[in-house]
């Protein structure tokens, strides 16, 4: 399928699971021209904040092709993904996304994506950091995975 | 239990699964000073991209408390969040974040998550986004969304 195609089957996933009373929001992964996982936002079914399709749709894929290393692969989502879904992207390798609408466009029905990546541009975010590395030992199981 | 007491419980947690053959991270989500959910990184027995301590914990306490707002809870981690898991916490509502090595001091034993901090500051991510909001309708979801 070309690019376009997959990114317009992405928007009708959106719309179908808008009917199914979830959220606006698909996406598709795909390896060597043929679809490995499609998955839908299901987080007010499921409870999860961190339900995106692109978090999904790469969850599946891995969980398909037995690999975390999804290099190989493209995304397709009917948006631009948001910070969460853009670094999930960057962790599994994949390398190509394709999207349907962008971040600014999407910030007249949602604002929290721009707002989002505003706050990594500077630095300044509304979650509180707390450093306690001060006070515990922090890289203990990074020096014990060396070790075993 | 204290802050730092709860770090710590990350820490050992995080020194656990190294020795159960998985990486080196943990994460609590609280609630009124109790303990909502403990989860590791389990992405090397799910061949999950996402499954970082952060992201599970959050998964599990949305499931747990049937909400996906948890902004009346507090996450705690050995490690810094990365930022799918700082936008995850985001999404999730969380304020309060408690940690036990910074994104700077674990870049002595992996740099990824201090390199994705520097690409959403500049922008320059090594994902190719390719924008195809001229050619499909990608509003239309949304515009479902408002009528229904």
């Amino acid at each position: 399928m070309k690019h376009e195609e997959l990114v317009k089957r992405c928007v009708k996933l959106a719309e179908r699971n808008v009917r199914d009373g979830q959220a606006p929001f698909a996406a598709i992964v795909t390896r060597g021209g043929e679809v490995v996982s499609e998955a839908v936002n299901d987080g007010k079914a499921t409870f999860d904040p961190t339900a995106h399709g692109e978090i999904r749709a790469i969850q599946m894929a891995g969980t398909k092709l037995e690999t975390t290393d999804l290099s190989d692969c493209e995304l397709y989502t009917n948006c631009e993904p948001c910070p969460m879904c853009l670094a999930a992207i960057h962790w599994s390798g994949i390398k190509q996304v394709y999207y349907g609408l962008s971040i600014g466009q999407q910030a007249e029905f949602d604002e929290m994506p721009q707002e989002l990546y505003e706050a990594f541009r500077t630095g300044e975010h509304s979650v509180k950091l707390h450093d306690y590395s001060g006070k515990v030992d922090g890289a203990a199981p990074f020096r014990l995975e060396e070790r075993e």
